[in-house]
């Protein structure tokens, strides 16, 4: 099973592609696609929309997982990144492929057992569990990956529940 | 000039598309993308995308207005109108659409002069711009004309200014 994991922003959006094969993951592509600040909001948007098209049609996922969003801080940040998030939602809605949201508190969970757990924890079992030589770099890219490997935990489960 | 007005939301998008001659305005098209509660959030974002994209091949307008988002009280449907807005700029990106936004005063003192005026005196300047015979319902395609009737208003402005 194939399930990219998804952190989106207007100026940067953080992917990456995992491959679950028995209880064994894999990197299959990460990265970031970065939008000009010279561009419109609007054209910063179809950039985002055509590369993650051209990412899904190339590394076939089946599903998408992204964070659950809720705002505190910076609202005038926050509707920019609903924008990219609703761009994110269009092209997985497109590709047939299946959505599965996750707070904050499960993906530190499921990724180090531990709901408090720190950015730098975190991104060290992401790097374990992928067999990485190396922290993924930026963090948007880091916490694309750990909620794809969220999912990827939940596959099992969902799988008995009869939603997969 | 052909502009499109656009009242975003995930569960009901106002729309207008009007048509500049000289000063003289008239309404083409107005309506609303219902979508149902019972789909999920990627599947509603596609409907409206794909209604969009629809009415913009049908209808050929140059440019797509819309009010500026900020929020304040509800901040979960926040983010599902901003998911809706991020489509619906997308749409416009695709389709080659001039984006304007404007702020809610701006659009009060453009349709009735009066910066703090009231919905009622909104919506019946918008029956009056357009020639109509009733008030635009709901609430939502009222407010997507209202939009469009402002950008028009700024047109003769913007071309001086050579953003046009």
């Amino acid at each position: 099973m194939r399930i990219v994991g998804i952190d989106p922003g207007y100026g940067r959006t953080g992917y990456g592609v995992i491959e679950l094969t028995g209880n064994r993951l894999r990197p299959l592509e990460f990265g970031l696609i970065e939008t000009s600040t010279k561009l419109s909001m609007e054209k910063r948007l179809l950039q985002i929309y055509d590369s993650l098209l051209e990412i899904f049609s190339r590394r076939k996922p089946e599903s998408l997982a992204l964070e659950e969003l809720f705002f505190s801080r910076n609202v005038t940040t926050g509707i920019g990144v609903s924008q990219a998030r609703g761009v994110v939602l269009l092209a997985a809605a497109q590709t047939g492929l299946q959505v599965a949201e996750y707070k904050p508190v499960q993906i530190k969970q499921s990724i180090t057992g531990y709901g408090k757990a720190e950015k730098q924890q975190i991104q060290e079992m992401v790097r374990m569990f992928l067999g990485l030589q190396d922290v993924p770099k930026p963090d948007d890219v880091a916490d694309a990956l750990a909620v794809a490997i969220t999912h990827a935990h939940m596959v099992p489960y969902l799988s008995k529940l009869g939603q997969l």
